[in-house]
């Protein structure tokens, strides 16, 4: 069975305030190098068969009607992804 | 400046309440091509300067730190992402 990624972050323009929570919590913990930080949401859907063209259309038909909310955040990504990487630590 | 993104699962052995509720969602908008759906994060690090090596080990380093629960979740991603994605919805 495959499986589809979505990835949905928030605007540019909308302010993230868990985002800024963990930017000031990796300063707290002396990591520096960051200027900003956003928080998003990622999905992995698993697909019933193959992932055809109609089946990657549906995904982005249901990541904008219930993955994310279009007023306040961005579909930045759809795409296929190979078995077993939610297992894959690194 | 460039961006890091890390991307962090549940577990598979973690229950995931969230992806459930999604899940019957989809079903209930007629989504039906659809076994499973699991619920993640995806952090955006906006990094000042370059992302050398020494960056990316920080990054990974903060992921387990401050980004993800190490008993309940994985770092699945830590990748170097080019500049103004989080504003091109696809």
């Amino acid at each position: 069975m495959a499986r589809v990624v979505v990835e949905v972050m928030p605007k540019p323009e909308i302010l993230d305030p868990q985002g800024k929570a963990i930017s000031s919590g990796l300063r707290r913990l002396g990591f520096d190098g960051f200027t900003d930080v956003r928080q998003g949401k990622r999905f992995e859907l698993t697909v019933d068969g193959e992932v055809t063209d109609a089946v990657l259309a549906e995904v982005r038909d249901a990541a904008e009607k219930l993955l994310s909310n279009p007023v306040i955040e961005n579909v930045v990504a759809v795409r296929v992804e190979e078995e077993d990487t939610e297992a894959g630590a690194r």
